[in-house]
């Protein structure tokens, strides 16, 4: 398996209103719009940065992964995701080295993406995800 | 001041050794070798992944900035770095824009580059870099 490029890095932030300035105005990227995913209960917010992107993420309830996240470490990067051609062969070949995932099969991400997350015993302390773009 | 795309992800690890095979051989990138920046008391290895890079940094000495922050967070994502065309001319923008930086003048990184960082108390958390890449 062949991860292409970093796809995005996943932020967590309280607010994406108070975040987005850093990012637009001091960091001098694109604002590319925001997205609500609702299984995952956050709001995200896109900025692109040269073939990747930024993703702010805030919890939309309480019981978000997310606000979860921030009530333990505070505000910071909360996931790095790699681009994959296939990702049900991605998830394939990682089953085949012995990798332990979180999700086996693929499930919807935001922006039409297919997504699926490596298990973080296996990847030192970074959540790590492979992420298949949408066909759109 | 414009950032251009992802220069690195920097990621603390105890073992650089350990941590090789989950970026070489499970997510695939290409390995381009290591260095000692003696300066931060690390080791640093360098995978591709696209137009950026992935830099594993174990410390070389107990009192390394990173050994500090695994004490404190454990393993994990310890900055994100922006590349630059023109790293003075950035820190005279963000200085202008009254950004917290903790360089004010440009140092050396790991490759020949020249690097500042953020002060974390403007960036939300996340330890920021601008690079800009070496003569080389």
């Amino acid at each position: 398996m062949k991860t292409k490029k970093i796809s995005h890095v996943g932020i967590a932030v309280k607010s994406l209103e108070a975040a987005l300035p850093l990012y637009r105005d001091v960091l001098g990227m694109e604002f590319e719009g925001t997205e609500e995913v609702a299984e995952q209960k956050v709001r995200v917010a896109f900025f692109i940065s040269g073939e990747s992107r930024i993703e702010l993420l805030e919890a939309t309830s309480d019981d978000s992964p997310v606000a979860k996240f921030i009530e333990k470490n505070g505000e910071g990067v909360h996931h790095l995701a790699y681009e994959v051609d296939d990702l049900s062969a991605a998830i394939a070949a990682l089953q085949g080295q012995g990798v332990r995932l979180i999700d086996t099969e693929p499930r919807r991400g935001a922006h039409g993406t297919s997504i699926a997350f490596l298990h973080p015993k296996a990847t030192g302390g970074v959540l790590t995800e492979l992420c298949q773009p949408g066909k759109h």
